[in-house]
């Protein structure tokens, strides 16, 4: 997507999106006159304190800019070098974050393999047969993506067991939760429900995808590996000096359940693509539609057609499989249009 | 500074500061729907073309969110992990950023001594002794600071200077730009004359301290520094996903002079406190006001005194050294608030 | 293996063989008076003609203590941190080296699924599909073994093919030449013919597993990865002082063919082995015996009653498959006692 | 010194010595058979013992082929990348192991001027100034060397000073022990009270430079950090596969006190050589002479003259400082031939 065009409105992503309008005023009301730099700040204060109302108390909490950067200075607060963490094969930390995970733990990741991108207790404890052996890196943190890369999304038992086997064998739990508002919507629980109270250690809990122009949070459930984060965080190049500004969306979003209004928009949104394009001939949902994304076969010529009028990503070229990302601002005429689209398209063809 | 307040407006630092309200306005107007990820936006395209035009053309232009980052990621760019980067011991990458260069770069920076945060060229030539020993790290950026950590400003011959023995010696340059607008405006130069016009290969070009929320750029003069940097960014976890929001920023900043503005208001603001300050018994101005900050030993009981209405940093506790920094938004009113309050403090002291 | 015994002689590994009587002669015989350091002495000099000699002229050869040093090291001189190395699932740098090469080199493994430690050079272009996109690591080195870890050995033909797509794709090709001896004498090839006339860019040749104390080197035929390699030697701690030391068994090896004799030696105790464990009820050689291991399934309870005598490792054990490996001091007679040994254990449970 | 030449014995450095022929008596007497590799035999456990009767019970020792790694990964196991190291300006860490501390801890070092190759404990207090304080890397090992790069002796009192308030301040102190063994002697104390006694916490101790091939040990009084060590050095690319032969080279030199004899006829020949060289007209000894070296400005004229028979260092080229190194193979002659050549320039020069 070398060349790409600004779209009214698509589904190559929901970091396609803009902002949310209450983030904009927050952003505005933020700027009065100075404020102490480094997260020293009245706002901070507040969001951090925002947050953990949200996900339950006795944690640290950390503003950070970017999404790779919570999962990767998570886990380097999880890990030494020669330690590794398990995850998903389809994991964002080891497909799309350009290898920033071994570059900056110097830890090994151990990829597993994942049809519907989530992985299972089993799955862990199979990668525990070298412990102790110094020929072989030790794992020593699992990490989930909720919901997943394939918009899935774990239910809390299957977290619950996962975290069972991470913690009775040592390791700890790391969730990339750059999308953690929809999974919560989904699931109809709480955001302490899904995830200190499965027995996540270490959240990254994203904003950006969720409305924000660039907020991510890192969440220490765990306490201890949050001592000397503030070290990390500067070293890790994430220490915004006008942290006000990342504080003051947060602030936004988890107020007046801005999160929930936004993700479970999306969320809606992704069922009503999923049931508009289901029956076509040659259309097939290939991942159960659980949070904003929907997965689906399509035939190979009717791609670029519609790619035409809107911009989305063909997941994986040889099944012709594309992945459709709605957003706290698609709306649900662009959802029919789609729909519309698809039908003539395939119809033509069909008629032809 | 652990329990620092809110202030009004404070001599703290230019970080201090908020936004300038151009600055938000364009962040209102970019978000008008979707568009493209990660800089492949127009907004992006434009602030590129606005760099460039600025700093010179044929350059490679890439946004960031921090400006240790810039740094950090731009040597990165220069050196391998057994190259070294000379600096001056005063230099925020050497003092400030956590050992970033080092953790990221796995290079050694030798420091050499400054009193006013600069570097000459004999100082390089002296470093270069072990050049081929395999025993020792070989130098091969040389880092410069315009204006410096100390607000003293570089004159164009001097960096040509260190740029010719630089090059001269199979070095590279670079500058670290967090207050590259306040250096330009007190050189009266254009930015590039101040950059590459002197022989700058790679440059920090800071957009935060100048009155954006959080945005800074790195320019590749020297373009094959700027091979595979979009993987050292993204590596670097410094890709916005929604970068045109940092693109719209720039433009804002780039346009009808606006840094010019903010900057020579800032230079302005810190010859009047400089202007106001002198004369008084017990004050001391450290180092030659060339850009928005004042150095200055105080009498060490009347800090306390002063600090109750303005926030400043100590910057060296034995010699009772303050520093001052004025920003885009000081009031000519703060400066004279402030030298009221020094008088009456000192003059209190005086007739006590 | 927690709790090793020492065993006259075993086939747990070619490292736990001693040192071949020549090359101990050739150190009292370097033991000569004072000798400058760090390599600059006439010992090395001489050795690293002699690699020339034999592996083809116009290379860079360097001295290293350890052959995952030669690993590491050698693929830090091919690829920078976003750029990623691909190589068999079994591969020792994968399994092996307790995440070594991802902690120097910053960069990642892409580890291709393997049943007989070999890759083909379809494997090889199935993992450019993201070449370009930033988001992903850019795969720039392949890493084959050679004799494999499983004892396999790859045909030149086979080589060739990895080299040609290897270098048609702008990659180049590391060759982890470990048991490099024991892959030329099986395909009755010389050095040459088995390592740069098939393509090979970097290799590792490691003495250690061939009659020395500890010695390995670094051959680069193409010269350019070879730039600067001094520096990361020293900064890779693989710098030895006393360098003489390894030079003078290196020159050992290299003479008078002591290094086929060896390795040929190592290759035949193999084959006897595996023709003396032929035919046995619930034995079954899993892995082509093309150098000097033997794979093998035992049954589970003949296992413990083996090892009471000579130490092997199981190497997987729900498979009960073991690895047996033979070297250059393996006896005839140890190979028949173990045959013995087998044929009794199997027999006595048959006739139980 | 790009070509040197072998010489019958030189100044240059202890490391052209060669090896005491009992170390290769037991290398011989250790190829017996085979033996499990990786450290699992008999010999490395009896060394194990041998080191820690000398140095003191209650530790863990691990063997290494190389200094600098020794210093490294013992600093690897003391600090987390975003705290520093402290040492003098002159020690090896910091001069001579290229970067290697700061590329495999991602540390920084902290560097204090040093006359005479010691630190000093107020200079340690003052480097604590920024403690809490995230922009800043934090102190968190001291490192001294002993006997220094200098030829000089840290006094008992001196060290436990250094330890007192490194300990004071949450620190731990690093002794690099490259040549512990001439500190010891100079001393006239044991080891034990050389290190353990005096307050060090990780040790590097140092074989190679008092007549092994090459052999260091690193040894953590402080045994927490001695947790996970196995796999640092596997991944630190220092685990030797065949490591009796360290081991065996480490039993001699510390069997029948012949440590002791080494580096006690070392520190001799250095006085002997002070001794003879003092009082020619433009001969001053620069540092006081306290183990195995002798510092000393000659005249410049004189340097490429003596050159000629003995090799050494020019250590200032500025100043004509010269270094002379003695080691355990010099001879009382090689010190008179050297002296009656010096003295017969310097004659000649005069008479001229």
């Amino acid at each position: 997507m070398s060349k790409e065009k600004k779209s009214a409105r698509a589904f190559a992503s929901d970091n396609w999106a803009g902002v949310h309008p209450d983030v904009l005023t927050a952003l505005a009301e933020a700027n009065s006159g100075h404020a102490p730099s480094y997260g020293n700040d009245a706002w901070t204060a507040r969001a951090v304190e925002r947050v953990s109302a949200l996900v339950g108390k006795d944690c640290d909490v950390f503003f950070l800019f970017s999404g790779t950067a919570a999962n990767v200075l998570g886990l380097q607060s999880m890990v030494r070098p020669h330690q590794a963490v398990i995850c998903a094969e389809t994991a964002h930390i080891h497909t799309s974050e350009c290898g920033a995970p071994e570059k900056h733990t110097g830890s090994k990741l151990i990829p597993i393999p994942s049809p519907d991108g989530k992985i299972f207790s089993g799955d862990i404890t199979s990668q525990l047969g070298y412990l102790g052996n110094e020929h072989h890196v030790q794992p020593k943190a699992v990490s989930i993506t909720q919901s997943t890369e394939y918009g899935t999304v774990y239910s809390l038992d299957e977290i619950k067991r996962i975290a069972d086997v991470t913690h009775r064998n040592g390791m700890y739990l790391h969730m990339d939760g750059a999308r953690i508002f929809n999974a919560a919507v989904s699931l109809g629980c709480s955001l302490e429900e899904t995830t200190r109270a499965v027995g996540v250690d270490v959240l990254s809990f994203g904003g950006t995808k969720n409305g924000l122009i660039a907020g991510e949070a890192l969440v220490f459930f765990n306490r201890e590996f949050a001592k000397d984060f503030e070290f990390r965080r500067m070293q890790g190049m994430q220490l915004s000096s006008k942290m006000r500004f990342i504080a003051a969306q947060f602030i936004a979003l988890l107020s007046d359940d801005l999160w929930k209004k936004n993700a479970g928009h999306a969320n809606r949104m992704a069922a009503m693509l999923k049931d508009g394009m289901c029956g076509f001939p040659g259309v097939t949902i290939t991942q159960a539609v659980q949070s904003n994304s929907v997965f689906a076969i399509l035939p190979a010529d009717v791609i670029p057609v519609l790619q035409k009028d809107f911009a989305f990503h063909v997941w994986n070229q040889p099944k012709s499989e594309a992945r459709l990302v709605t957003s706290f601002d698609t709306e649900a005429s662009d959802v029919t249009r789609f729909c519309s689209l698809l039908a003539s398209t395939i119809g033509v063809k069909g008629t032809a």
